[in-house]
């Protein structure tokens, strides 16, 4: 144990996910070394982003205005959205270059293990999106982007009930093999998707 | 991408050492996620060591005052210094309790590839204690305790050369097999060193 204003540096880092005592050590002497700059850059960073970035009002994305830069963006499909799990699914999606709608963030996913109901989740908003558009604009279809595992399915299955009935379409992520993947390897939950997933080739 | 204040905050994290895009995208997100305060202790942790830390006059650890807490400590042994590479293996060695005298921080060890000469390190300094002592007690025995790697191994033979002539005896910590550990499973590195440091079993 280090004391003093090292051991609370220390100890801030790591509280950090994915950052274990070990790392925090190194980051820390490495921010000790590093030029004065350097760790005010840092430091600043964390206080702006914080004062500055918040939630688009409509989609809940990170923003630094009101409303976000996909919302913003007159280019952009109104009638299709992508509900996603967290902000960084989006910058996933938007590398893809195959999406041109808008998004929706759910802030997270149901989870009854950890306590997290649809209540928890942006889930409302959704709903308030596409039975009154804040531009007018009818939404014909949702994308249901949450992950391939349990909670993200059930918040899928969820969402499917709920907004089916409204007379929206409402289509999920592909599950399969991953391209450039090997089927030797594959585990037996995702080839059986990707069986029942199969598609004619004549398409 | 992201863009604006959260973009600046994952570059920044995105710096640190052991801290790839992805998990500086995690922090980032974690942070932005996390309490006003705790993103505040965070921040201000990193200023706060940034300026109230400094380096020992005497052996170069880490230190809140000019001094540090082993050089000031009068229960210590001022015959015998233990030198190392950096702050953090001083915490692994008083971990072992096996040790009571002071410490010297090279701040580095000799690399020809990274171009780290002698004249970079702390080197002189530990010169200048052994050849006058700060406190007038005369030193005994240097341990070297570097990394036990080619440049650790280096700088523990360029120090041995240094400062065996000038009367004080010089040793490195043993090289074997570690405690708890299985011989069929040892490096041969690891096992040759072992054998070459046999000892007898009557000491």
């Amino acid at each position: 144990m280090f004391t003093g204003p090292i051991q609370d540096l220390i100890d801030e880092l790591a509280r950090l996910p994915g950052i274990g005592r070990k790392s925090a050590q190194r980051v820390a002497f490495h921010l000790l070394k590093s030029s004065d700059g350097e760790a005010k850059r840092l430091s600043d960073a964390i206080v702006t982003a914080k004062d500055r970035v918040r939630l688009c009002e409509r989609c809940f994305n990170v923003a630094d205005e009101a409303i976000c830069e996909y919302c913003r963006d007159s280019r952009r499909d109104r009638t299709i959205i992508c509900v996603v799990q967290e902000p960084p699914d989006i910058v996933a999606i938007e590398r893809t270059r195959e999406f041109k709608g808008l998004y929706h963030v759910l802030q997270g996913a149901i989870s009854p293990i950890e306590g997290i109901s649809p209540d928890d989740l942006r889930v409302r908003e959704l709903l308030g999106r596409i039975q009154s558009p804040p531009e007018g604009v009818a939404v014909a279809e949702i994308i249901v982007a949450t992950n391939p595992n349990t909670e993200g399915e059930a918040t899928a299955m969820y969402l499917s009930r709920l907004i089916s009935p409204v007379g929206v379409r409402v289509t999920r992520l592909a599950s399969g093999l991953p391209v450039g993947g090997d089927l030797e390897y594959a585990d037996e939950v995702t080839l059986g998707k990707a069986l029942i997933g199969r598609r004619d080739l004549t398409d």
